[in-house]
C-alpha cells in the first residue's frame, strides 16, 4: 500500500466512483453513453466510439466527438456513427482488439505503414473533415472472459497530445472497460428479465382473449384509450407506462366465467349477472402479487374497473377517489369500447349515441374530468377505434380450431 | 494524477476488482458474504458483521470471525450472530453510524468512558470468550443517499493492531461500502423482478386452474412428479428449477377450450377430441416468448406434453428423443396423475392398475427410462399424491361463485 494514495482524488478513486455510477444505471442506452463519456473524460480524448459485439461483428452503439459537436452542433455528430460496424478481424483497430483480447494503442494512425488498420478511419475522416491520429482500442471483457465489445478512444487532447495515449491512460481504460463489461451484462440480463416478465403478463392477456375472441381487439383498444386518458389526466411517464402494461389484464378474471354466461347472446338473469361480476374477484386472485408495481396496478384494475364514481358499482361499491385512478380510467375506456363496438349480445351504437351515454355517465358512472378528457381527445380516440377495428374475418375465425396457427416464439434480441 | 499508481496493485486498484466481483454476483446472500470477506481482507480485520437496514433496525445478515472459526470450526461462528439486531440510534457503534451517516472508528472499545457504545459487544464477548477492541463501522449509502446498512469491521490484525484501523482502512472501507450499497440495491431489484416474473407465470397457472377446478391440485401434483422424475433422470439443478417453474403451465392452453368439451362427462367424439387437442397449440401461442429460459421451456412443455415416445402422439407426432426431455417428463407425470385421480369423466384407477398401465406404456407412450424412474421413486410419488390429494370439499367448492374469497396480495419481502 502506498501512503500517497490518500491524496484527494487519484484516477483509481475516480474509477471507483465511475464504477458506482455505471452500476447504478440500469437503462442500457444511457449506460453506453455514460461509459463512453466517462472514458473520454478520464483519458482526455477528443472522440470515442463504443462497439458491442454481435457474433462476428462489432456494432457501434455510442459515438461522441467534441470537435465535430462544436462544428456541427449537439446531436449531429452522433448520427454520423449510426451505421458503423466492423468485423472482428485483424483488419481494423477495434476488430483487432476484439480478436486478440489485447489493447491496441497507436499514437499516430497516419504513421503506420500500409495503413491497413487505418482504412476504416480514413474513409470517415475524408467524409467528415476530421483527422484521426491517436487511437486507443480497449477490449471489454466480462468476468467469463468473453469479449462483449470494444471501447475506442480517439485523439488525446491537452499538452500530451503529440505522444498519444500513455501507459496510465491504457490502465485506466482497461479498468473502466472491465467495469463497463459487467455493467452492460447486468443491464442486458435485467432487460431480458423485464422482457420475460412483460411476455408472461402478455400471456395472461392473450389467455383472456382466447376465452372471448368476439372482443378480439377489445384489449388493445382499451389499453390505447387508457393511455390517452392517462396522458390527458397528467399521469407522469412512469405511471403511464405501468397503466399501459397493466390495462390489458383488466378482464383476465373472465377466464373463470362459464361459457354459457360469457357467450350468452341475450341479457343475463340475476344469478348469471352475479356470476359474471365475480370476474373482478377472480382477476384479482390471479394477479395476486405485490412483487412489482405493474402487478399491483394490474390487480387494482382487474378488481376495481367495474366500480362507479357514485358508489353504485361492484365488487366493493367504492365511491369517487376511493377508486384507484387506474381503475377509474380503465372503467371509462372499457365502457366506451363496449358501447362503440359490436358484442355477441348487441350491435354497436352510433358514435353520437355513444357520446351521449358517456356524457350522461359523467359524475354517475364516470369521474367527470375523465369524461372531459375523452371528449377533448376524440380525434385520437377515433384513430384508435379505426386502426384496431374488429374485422369480420377475425370474428369468423374465432374458435376455428381446425386452423390454429402455431406462432414461432419471439427470439431474444440481446 | 500520481505516477506511482502504476505500481502492481494499489488498494484502489484492488477495490476496482472487488467492485467488479460484487457487481457480478446477483445472488443476494452470496453477495453479502463476499462484501464482508473482501472488506475484512482489504483492511486485515479479524472479524466483521454486515447489517442491513430494515426500517428503524439494523439486522445482521452476514458475520465472520477468524478467531472464533479457528476455535469452533467452520460454520459454527456464523451462527452466533444469527439473531443479532440493533436499533438505528446513538446507543451502539453501528446504530450510530447508520444514524449519522458517518464512519465510527474506535481504536479500543474498552478505553471509552461510560461504555455506552460498548454494551452490545460486551455481552457478545462475555458469552463467547472474545475480546472486541478496535471497531470500524461504515455506513453503506446508496446513490440516492439512503443508508441501506452498516459494514462493521472488528480487531485490526498484524503489526498495526494496537493502533486500530487507520485512515487508509477507513477510506478503503468507505469506497467498498459505496460499491456494496449499489450491488445490494441491484441484487434486490433483480430479486424483486424475478419474483414478479415468477408470480406472473404463477398467474398463468392459476388462470388455467380456474377453468378446470375438478383437477384442482392436479397442477401441483404434476409439477412435483415432474421434479421427482427430473431429479431421477439426473437433470442439473438449474434445469430442474426451470422444470419445476415451467411445468405448472403445461395445460394453460385449456383456457381456449369450450366448457362443453372441457367439462363433458362422457367420452369426446372425434371432432371434440380434435378441438381438445388444440390446447397444446393454444398453450404454445400463449407462452410465445423466447425471452427467458423458463418461458422457452414452458412453451415446449405446453406444446409437446401429448407427444408419445413411439411417435403416435400429437400435435406433431414427434418420436423418441426428438421430443424435448421436459415434455417427455411432464407427459408421464400428467398421465400418471390423470390415471390415479378422479376426473369428471371417470373414477380413479386402483394403484396397481395405474402401475400396470404405466408399465405397458414404456417404449410406446413413455420413454422406458422415465417409467423405470417413476417405479423406483414410488415412495415419494405416493407421498405427493397423499399430500396434495383433492378433497371432496374442494371439489364441491369448485365454481362456487357466491363464495369467492378475495385474497390479499402477497407483499414484497425486500
Amino acid at each position: 500500500m502506498t501512503g500517497n494514495e490518500t491524496g484527494a482524488s487519484s484516477p483509481f478513486q475516480q474509477l471507483i466512483r465511475v464504477g458506482i455510477a455505471l452500476t447504478s444505471t440500469q437503462d442500457l442506452s444511457a449506460l453506453l453513453t455514460l461509459i463512453l463519456s466517462e472514458a473520454r473524460r478520464m483519458v482526455d480524448a477528443d472522440a470515442g466510439t463504443l462497439y458491442v459485439r454481435e457474433g462476428a461483428m462489432l456494432r457501434a452503439v455510442a459515438a461522441q466527438c467534441r470537435t465535430l459537436t462544436e462544428r456541427l452542433g449537439d446531436g449531429k455528430a452522433e448520427t454520423l456513427f449510426d451505421s458503423l460496424a466492423v468485423p472482428v478481424s485483424p483488419n481494423s483497430v477495434c476488430g483487432s482488439a476484439a480478436l486478440t483480447k489485447e489493447v491496441v494503442n497507436i499514437p499516430d494512425l497516419h504513421a503506420i505503414e500500409g495503413a491497413r488498420l487505418a482504412a476504416c478511419s480514413a474513409a470517415f475522416d475524408r467524409e467528415h473533415g476530421y483527422t484521426t491520429r491517436a487511437v486507443l482500442a480497449v477490449p471489454m471483457i466480462d468476468p467469463e472472459d468473453e469479449v462483449i465489445g470494444v471501447l475506442q478512444l480517439i485523439n488525446k487532447r491537452g499538452p500530451l497530445q503529440q505522444a498519444g495515449f500513455g501507459e496510465l491512460d491504457v490502465r485506466i481504460s482497461l479498468a473502466l472497460a472491465s467495469q463497463a463489461a459487467v455493467a452492460i451484462r447486468n443491464a442486458r440480463l435485467t432487460a431480458q428479465l423485464r422482457r420475460a416478465h412483460r411476455d408472461a403478463l402478455l400471456g395472461l392477456s392473450i389467455a383472456a382473449e382466447w376465452r372471448d375472441r368476439a372482443t378480439a381487439k377489445h384489449i388493445t383498444r382499451v389499453t390505447e384509450y387508457a393511455g390517452i386518458l392517462g396522458l390527458a389526466m397528467g399521469l407522469p411517464d412512469g405511471e403511464l407506462d405501468l397503466l399501459v402494461q397493466a390495462s390489458p389484464m383488466h378482464d383476465v378474471g373472465k377466464l373463470g366465467i362459464p361459457d354459457a354466461i360469457l357467450h350468452k347472446p341475450g341479457k343475463l338473469d340475476e344469478q348469471e349477472r352475479r356470476i359474471m361480476e365475480t370476474h373482478t374477484l377472480i382477476g384479482a386472485n390471479i394477479l395476486n402479487s405485490g412483487a412489482s408495481a405493474v402487478m399491483r396496478m394490474a390487480r387494482q384494475i382487474a378488481l376495481y374497473h367495474h366500480e362507479k364514481w357514485d358508489g353504485s358499482g361492484y365488487p366493493k361499491g367504492l365511491r369517487g377517489t376511493a377508486i384507484p385512478l387506474c381503475a377509474r380510467i380503465v372503467a371509462l375506456a372499457d365502457v366506451y369500447d363496449a358501447l362503440s363496438t359490436r358484442r355477441c349480445y348487441k350491435e354497436a351504437f352510433a358514435p353520437e349515441k355513444v357520446l351521449e351515454i358517456v356524457r350522461q355517465g359523467a359524475g354517475a358512472h364516470f369521474q367527470p374530468e375523465l369524461v372531459d378528457a375523452l371528449l377533448a381527445q376524440l380525434g385520437r380516440i377515433y384513430e384508435i377505434r379505426d386502426q384496431f377495428g374488429d374485422t369480420q374475418a377475425e370474428l369468423d375465425a374465432f374458435r376455428d380450431y381446425a386452423n390454429i396457427e402455431l406462432k414461432e416464439p419471439d427470439e431474444d434480441q440481446y
